[in-house]
């Protein structure tokens, strides 16, 4: 391999920012399509491929979704606007074909984690094909707001929900890097540690993210991360996500 | 961006075969550190960074996971294998430094989501970093055949599941591309479709399969894909996950 492409792709990988403001410069549909044979090469477990990607085009259809994430305008305003579910309803369907019924297997929490993790990951390649051809992309967990209206609007059968959507155009902004939290928090060699013994590391990340927010809003916003945390987590959001999954087709045996 | 750049980058990500033979070689330790700085870079639903990795170094703790994987013995010799966790456990740490006690969040559906997504976008940002740098990756669904013997061998407390494990290594085998479903029937515009307006492109994306079979092993196999899901289905397995999930922390609520 090549170092030097090796170290560029590192760059890009790292230098992942969330980009909210977009030029009204459209994509290309050869980008498009290479964005998501990108997605369709990620791995997937045993080869199921239980995800599907729904690209809105439909002016309304966007209006609609930037309200039920919670009036993000740049849902409605993005170049493109990619859908992102975990679907065993096409195995259901081609196994049906076959005349066998799967649903025992398609009804277990295992295959919920396996279609999740399907979308994940078909996404996560999607987005690193699209900063590779300069454009900005930024997650949207906020679908999962009104699941069921999203659901019903895309028209989705059971087995398939959507997990989060991704905007994508030319960036129009140039945020700073995000803080992450130290690798020694996040990466352990062969055992989960007892979390005191990086207390001291968690406690400067706090510090540093305190120090980001203060230089970014000019001492407006001087918040830690455990008191983000703290604020992001006091109440649950999305409750309804259990029953609306149980009520598309995901019991959970 | 530079085209050209982004020309080898789609088809670094276009590709990826997994790789299940690898050579003696040891990966340096700063590759090891900018793969795990590049999984650190995805996307995290608001900022929660709710994954742990474990890089798994002592023998005898591959040894076992290689046994609880059903036996894949790649995950013994490989040069490196990661396991990533949804971790829920280090938010209940910082957010319980801070006074607070925010279980009652923790405990739904959309943390377990939140936390199973966080942990996917890493690692494919991992694969991606990886591969880049001459290495070759495979997913490791295996290790939730004993999702319970892995969390306790790595000692995971409760809130913190392992989602797969990966191998890494430098590939000692040249394996072809897999053929994935054709774009028309992964992608699609504004809504999801009848499939019975695919059921043609699934077809022939049968015989596609069938074909690659056939190549591969002198036609001692040929399957479609469609009998692959019958056969990979047909069975429910890991039906212990709910249960486990429920024991170690996850209660979908």
């Amino acid at each position: 391999m090549d170092p030097q492409f090796a170290e560029q792709v590192l760059r890009l990988l790292q230098n992942h920012r969330s980009i909210r403001k977009f030029t009204e410069q459209k994509i290309p549909e050869e980008t498009i399509n290479q964005i998501i044979l990108s997605a369709q090469m990620a791995s997937t477990s045993s080869h199921v491929q239980a995800y599907t990607i729904i690209g809105v085009t439909d002016p309304e259809l966007r209006r609609k979704l930037a309200e039920y994430s919670g009036k993000q305008s740049y849902v409605e305003s993005c170049a493109h606007f990619l859908v992102f579910c975990a679907d065993l309803n096409r195995l259901d369907y081609v196994t049906r074909r076959q005349g066998v019924d799967v649903t025992e297997t398609l009804d277990t929490t295992e295959k919920f984690i396996v279609a999740t993790v399907d979308a994940a990951l078909a996404a996560q390649n999607a987005a690193i094909a699209a900063e590779a051809n300069g454009l900005g992309i930024v997650y949207i967990g906020g679908i999962r707001n009104n699941s069921e209206q999203v659901a019903t609007l895309l028209e989705l059968p059971a087995k398939v929900y959507p997990v989060f959507g991704m905007c994508l155009g030319y960036p129009a902004q140039d945020p700073d890097l995000k803080p992450r939290l130290p690798m020694s928090c996040v990466y352990f060699e062969n055992h989960y540690p007892d979390l005191e013994t990086i207390a001291d590391d968690l406690e400067q990340y706090d510090q540093r993210v305190r120090n980001y927010y203060i230089q970014r809003t000019k001492g407006k916003r001087q918040e830690t991360w455990s008191e983000m945390m703290v604020k992001t987590l006091a109440i649950p959001i999305r409750t309804h996500m259990k029953s609306f999954l149980e009520k598309w087709g995901f019991p959970f045996k």
